[in-house]
């Protein structure tokens, strides 16, 4: 791929370095599978994670990734240790995604069963119920314990410069303390009171702003070996789009269309998900809308009309309109950020249509 | 610490490994404490951890490393590097331990509550039991996850020239798929039938004899740049002695004493652990020993007089006797592989110690 400043529009080839990662991350399971397979061990855990990934995912993490590596000013081709650390950030946000299924005790993910849910089927033909149940959630954790340490191997298997390789661990080590801090304070957060909103504005900071959007693109950055100044433009960029795009995903669980998400608009109400949306929704709320909040948010039997009912009172109290400004916003923010960063301008394209394509998904 | 051939029995300093272990794993985790602390995120899993650490552990896997580092021929004080990655595996260890008690819902490990359930008690006053159940299982799945990335942050800044650090890392990705693999397969087990002995000697093979015993010792020669005749000794040693470790440690579970061992010799029953042990009863048993088993073993509600029945039928069996044949076995091949071994004498001499205590204790 090449790329050159007046060639803006055709510049970062975004399909060829999804594809150039899809086929790092296929590869490397498809050599963990024969090699399990040759020492006559499961070859479970690699199929599972290849399902996982065939399932769907925007790759997003990765894109950044890549995309930082341009934004440093590195030119052509994309070169295997980029894509081998882009596919490394996928690897860890399989391990994320699996083992926060398995916390938030959720039934699909991409429109098919979760990892721990596919076990447990599979599982159900040779034991009691409740033991396939049991057995799932252990080999889901299990398969996303190896997805960590596959993204680890994935990462250190690159072919680095030694002085990079120390500025991209460090900013790895600090992503995953990140995503982690992230989700333990998620799944705390319905211990704390519903209407602080700091709550929810933090976890997705940390969970979604930093792990998401600004670290992947530290980390391609620094493969290129960025200066601050660059480095300090993607966090500008990066972190009012990781809110924006989280406020999005947020409203897409409760309104959007389960066909396009993949995912139940059911599950974050029925979970009682103290997201920011339903946050504003509190604040806002009468005593009679706080009534019905308080009735049905978390219920795990929740109804389809029992879901229209807090619909109603999201929209009448205004959070959903005030979740709509916040996404404008930020996403005004992360446009504006771009206007004076000293990125090339094939990468501020790019990241004009990552941050469109981010907040503005109509799913 | 100084070496000398002729002064062998002074010779390894594994109390004095163990202090550098300790102080390097709590400099570490008072490091992540202040600095969750100064970003006002919790220091929860720092401290948990600590907690877990401080309360025991044979923190024989560091050891092991340590000894691996001196089996390659190394003179002289332990260098920090090796104190690091000795550590890293003990971070390693605690994640795996922690993971497996939410996997196996272990009440108690080291005479303490498991990571899961002191999470679940202290929720237990800000929400309904069921949910603090629920929130101490993820909480201590995201803590395992950390002393996961932890392990690998503590190993990946130890100063380790680029070649050793290579063959370190080629070693440690071996290491930690034999553990999980082995977990795996120990998590499948009361799938398969109780008769067949092939699948707990995999699962011993592979959690306990490759990961315990034979890759600690790999990684410490392999710091020390030892060639392959040092390393085929390590596994000479290091297998057998594993698996006798292992059988030792299925006996303590059902037949050692509580107060010294930390462990309920009620659990692997009413888990049904398919250890060994139980194996070679099950093939041993006649109809009316069967009809016990099957009646008793993996019963949650199992009391101390089923507990007894089972014994009696163990003992009866003789599957308690051949048990004790295998680690004399096992443990007698460990320490005829010292005898041919290229090891300097003060290594031979400590690894003897570490057989025996492995294999004779009487907790």
């Amino acid at each position: 791929m090449t790329s050159t400043p007046d060639d803006c529009t055709a510049a970062l080839d975004l399909p060829g370095i999804r594809e150039a990662v899809e086929q790092c991350l296929h590869e490397f399971l498809t050599a963990k599978e024969q090699t399990a397979t040759r020492r006559r061990l499961p070859p479970t855990a690699a199929r599972s994670l290849r399902s996982f990934l065939d399932s769907g995912g925007k790759r997003l993490r990765p894109l950044l990734c890549a995309i930082g590596w341009y934004a440093a000013g590195s030119p052509g081709p994309l070169p295997e240790a980029v894509v081998r650390t882009a596919s490394a950030l996928e690897f860890f946000h399989a391990f994320a995604l699996i083992h926060d299924d398995v916390m938030d005790r959720s039934e699909t993910r991409r429109g098919r069963p979760t990892v721990h849910r596919a076990f447990a089927r599979q599982y159900a033909d040779r034991t009691p119920d409740a033991a396939a149940e049991h057995l799932g959630t252990g080999a889901a954790i299990l398969v996303g314990d190896l997805a960590l340490c596959w993204s680890d191997e994935l990462l250190h298997s690159a072919d680095i410069p030694a002085d990079r390789l120390r500025a991209v661990r460090r900013l790895s080590d600090l992503m995953r303390e990140e995503a982690m801090y992230g989700q333990y304070l998620d799944l705390l957060a319905p211990t704390t009171p519903a209407h602080d909103i700091r709550v929810p504005l933090t976890v997705i900071r940390y969970k979604t702003a930093k792990y998401t959007c600004e670290r992947p693109l530290h980390i391609g950055a620094a493969l290129a070996g960025a200066d601050p100044p660059v480095l300090r433009a993607c966090t500008a960029y990066a972190l009012p789009l990781g809110e924006a795009f989280q406020l999005r995903d947020d409203l897409l669980g409760v309104f959007g269309n389960p066909d396009r998400t993949g995912k139940s608009r059911l599950d974050d109400l029925r979970e009682g998900k103290r997201t920011v949306l339903m946050t504003l929704a509190h604040q806002r709320a009468n005593p009679a809308q706080l009534k019905t909040l308080h009735e049905l948010v978390g219920r795990p039997g929740l109804t389809d009309h029992d879901a229209d009912r807090i619909r109603t009172v999201i929209l009448e109290t205004g959070a959903h309109d005030e979740a709509e400004r916040m996404i404008r916003h930020r996403h005004d923010r992360a446009q504006r950020a771009l206007d004076r960063a000293p990125f090339p301008p094939d990468v501020v394209h790019a990241l004009r249509h990552v941050a469109r394509r981010a907040t503005h998904r109509d799913l």
